[in-house]
C-alpha cells in the first residue's frame, strides 16, 4: 500500500483521512461512500431529520470565497448528523490583517476543531491545509479554484447509480465549460474509475483544457453528434465572466451551439437523464423546458448531495 | 368552503398552510393563533427555554432584504421550538449570478426544507414562493415591500388582548406613515376582523393611501382630535428616507404635528396603552418620555412577538 | 463589602454579575475563574464536546465591531455549554437607522436574552450596557476600544499558571504596543493582583501610555535589558495602522528593535514561555522561528481560552 501514502487524503492503512479530490480514490472507496450515502437518504425524509452520529463534534465551514449555496449544503449535512457548525467567512480583506491561512487554521485547530470544510479560490488550498493539520482533524474540499469539488462529483455518481443502477454499460456526455469547471474534472475521474466505458466531453475548443483526451474522454465539438445515444447528459454551468470575456461570441450564440434543448436531447437515449450542478443559467446552457422536464434529475441531485455530504463526514469522523 | 381555496395560505379544508397576510384570516383563526401563542409565553420564561415540538425540522430564514432584528426574532422562535435554523442572506448581487428566486427555493426544498421565512423588498414575493412550493412546505411572510408583515400584526393583537382583554369595546388609533407601512395594513385588517368597533388613522394626507376609508377606518389629520378617548395608540415608524423626501417638511415639523408626547397622550383614556413596532426614532414619531413611560407596552410587544412566531410555526408544522 | 458595590460587575454580595474588566477583581475571584476553567479543559478533549450546563439559555454575540476570531471563540464556548447562540453584527450603517444601542439591547432583553457578549470600538460600551440591563442578564466585555478585553487577560493568566504553577516567583515581560493594546491593561492588572512581583513593559516611548509606571510596572526601552532572566514573555500585536502611522519608522525597524527573535529570547530564562494574543504579524513583532518554537505556548493559549470563556459564562449564569 506504499503508493497510497503519497495521497494526502488517505491514511497509511488506506483509509479516507480527508476528501480533497476524487483522483486517487479507487472504485471500492467510491462505492463505499455511495453505499453509506444511501443509508442517509432516509434520514432527511424522516419527521425528525437527525441522527446523533457527530454529536458534540465541531465542524468549521472555512470559506475563503463566499458560496451561500455550498456552505448551506454542508451546514445542513452537519446539523443532520447533530454536529456543532461554525461558519467563518474569511474575506481577502480580513486576511490582509496579516494572519496567514495556516495561522488561522492552527488557531481553529487549537479550539479543538474536528473537521474543516474548505472553500478557496486557489487550487490546492484544501490540500495545503490537509497536509498541515494534526491527524485527528479532517479536511473536506468544498471547491478550490478550477481544480476539484469532490462532493459534487460524488453526488453526481450517486445520482447516476440511482437512476441507471450500473456504470459499466453507460455512455455519459459532459457538456460545456470543461476548462473552467471544478466539477468536470472530478466527474471524469469518478466516471472512469467506476467503469463507465464511454465518457464524452462536448465543448468549443476554447472551453476545453489542453490534451483533455488524456483523461480518457472522447472529444466532440458538435453537440448533435456528441449527444447521440448517451444515457446521461451532464450540463456544466457557464460562468457569467466567460460570457463577457473573449472566449465566447455571446450567450445567445453559446445557447444555439451548446445549450441543451428538447430537440438536441431527443438525440440521446429516450431514457437519458439530464444533470446540472447548479446554479443554472436558464436560456444560456440549458433551456427551461429541459431543466424542468421529465428527464431532468437536477433537483434529486441536490437531495442526494446532502446524503453524500453526510456520508463523507461520517466516514471521515469514523476513521 | 370553496371560497377559501382562493386564499393561497389556506388549505382546501381551511387550515393554515402558509402565513402570508392577515387578510382572509377569520376571527376564529386569529384567536386560535393568539391562544396558541399564550401557551408559548411561559416557555421563554423557563430556565430551559425550549420545547421539542419542531426538533429535526429545517427552517430557512430566506432574507432577500437584510433585517437583523426580524431575522433574529424568527431564529429565536425556531430554536425555542428546537428546530434547526439556516440563515440565508441573498443579496441582489448574488441573485445577479443568474439563478432565479424559484430556482433558489427549489434547491432549498430539495434539501428537505420544512419552512421558509421570507423577507423581500417586493410586495407579493412570499405569495409567489408559497404558490410554488410543494404542499408539505410552509411559508411565513416576514415582510414584503409595503404589503404585509403578518406576524407583526398578530403580535400587536396579542398585546392588545393581553392588556385590554376584549376587542369589541375598543377605540384604537394608528398614527403616522400609514402609506409606506407594511404593518398598518395588517393591523387594520386584524383589528376590524377581531371586532374593534372604531379604528382611527391619524396622519398627514401625504402619508395616507388613497381611499383608506374603504378599509373601515376613520381618518384624522389632527392628532389631538384623533387621540381623544382612545384605548390603544399604535405609533408607526417614520422611515428616514421619508424625512429626507419631499413628502414631509422636516423631522422637527413632523414631531410637532404627529410625534407622540405626554401632552398629546393625555387626551387618550388614562389607561391607554402605547405601542410601536420598532425600531423607534425617538424624537421623531415618539418622545422618549412616552417611549419609556408607564403606558408604553413597546417592550412587551417584543416579548409577545417571540411567542406569536412560535405559535405560527407550530401551527403550520402541525398542519 | 460596601466598596464592591461601586463596581458594576459585582453584585451587592460580591458575586460576579458581569465580566467587564479585570480591574476590581480580587485574587480570590481570579483564582475561582481559573479553577473553574480547569474543569472545562477536559470537556473540549472529549469525544462529545458538550456539557448541558447552559441548555436553553439565549446568548447573544452583540458585535458592533467585526471580529470573526473573537466571536468564534465565544460561540464555541457557548455551544459547548449547550446554549443557543445568536450572532448579531451591528454595523455602524445599521445603527444609523436611528435605533440607539440601548434600544437594541432592550429589544434583545425583551426576547429573553440571558447573556450579551459585547464587542465595541468605544471604551466603556460594555459597562454602559451592563449598567442598563436587568439584574438577571449578564454582560461579558469582548473588547472595547483600547480599554479592556478581560477574557484574553484571564486566559493569559490561566496559561501562565498552567506552565509556571505559581505567580509569586515570576518575572513577566510585556513587549510592544502597550499604548493601543486592550489586552496589556488587563494583563498588568491580573498579574499584579495574582502576586507577580516583577512585571516589565518593554516598548518605545511612543507606544507607552503616560505614567505607565503607576500601574506597578518597570519600564524598559531596550529589549535585551528587559528580557533578561524573565520567566514569561508576552508579545503584543502591532496593528497595521500603527506601522503606517507616524509613531514608528517602519515595520523592519520595529522588528529589529522590538521583534522577538531566538537571539533575544536567549536572554530570558531557559524555560521561559512565549505568549501572543493573536493574530500574529510574523516578522514584525515576532519571528516565525520563535512563534513556532518549543518555548511558544501561543496555541495552548487559544485552547485554554475556550475553557476560560466557558468558565466565565457558567459562573455568570450560576450567579
Amino acid at each position: 500500500m506504499a503508493f497510497l501514502s503519497n495521497n494526502p487524503q488517505l491514511s497509511q492503512n488506506g483509509e479516507l483521512q480527508h476528501l480533497l479530490t476524487i483522483e486517487g480514490l479507487n472504485a471500492g472507496m467510491l462505492r463505499h461512500i455511495l453505499d453509506t450515502a444511501e443509508s442517509f437518504v432516509g434520514v432527511s425524509e424522516r419527521d425528525v431529520k437527525k441522527v446523533p452520529l457527530l454529536r458534540g463534534k465541531a465542524i468549521f465551514n472555512l470559506f475563503f470565497e463566499p458560496s451561500t449555496r455550498t456552505r448551506t449544503t454542508f451546514e445542513i449535512a452537519a446539523k443532520r448528523l447533530s454536529a456543532d457548525v461554525f461558519n467563518l467567512n474569511i474575506s481577502a480583506s480580513s486576511q490582509s490583517k496579516g494572519e496567514t491561512v495556516l495561522d488561522t487554521v492552527d488557531n481553529l485547530a487549537a479550539m479543538q476543531a474536528d473537521m474543516f470544510i474548505v472553500r478557496h479560490a486557489q487550487s490546492g488550498a484544501a490540500h495545503f491545509i490537509a497536509r498541515h493539520v494534526a491527524p485527528h482533524i479532517h479536511v473536506i474540499n468544498a471547491g478550490d479554484g478550477r481544480h476539484a469539488h469532490p462532493t459534487q462529483g460524488l453526488l453526481d455518481m450517486y445520482t447516476i447509480r440511482h437512476y441507471k443502477k450500473e456504470f459499466h454499460n453507460l455512455r455519459v456526455a459532459i457538456v460545456g465549460d470543461v476548462l473552467h469547471s471544478r466539477v468536470a474534472r472530478s466527474q471524469i475521474h469518478a466516471l472512469t474509475t467506476l467503469g463507465v466505458p464511454e465518457v464524452r466531453v462536448i465543448a468549443p475548443k476554447t472551453l476545453l483544457p489542453a490534451q483533455v483526451e488524456r483523461m480518457g474522454v472522447q472529444v466532440y465539438h458538435d453537440m448533435k453528434q456528441g449527444l447521440k445515444d448517451v444515457d446521461v447528459v451532464i450540463m456544466l454551468r457557464l460562468q457569467n465572466e466567460r460570457m463577457r470575456g473573449a472566449l465566447l461570441p455571446s450567450a445567445q450564440e453559446y445557447f444555439k451551439s451548446y445549450g441543451l434543448t428538447q430537440e438536441k436531447l431527443a438525440l440521446a437515449k429516450p431514457d437519458a437523464i439530464v444533470m446540472h450542478p447548479g446554479p443554472m443559467n436558464r436560456g444560456v446552457e440549458i433551456d427551461s423546458n429541459v431543466a424542468d422536464g421529465k428527464q431532468s434529475v437536477i433537483l434529486p441531485q441536490v437531495t442526494f448531495g446532502i446524503a453524500v455530504r453526510m456520508a463523507v463526514m461520517s466516514i471521515l469522523a469514523g476513521n
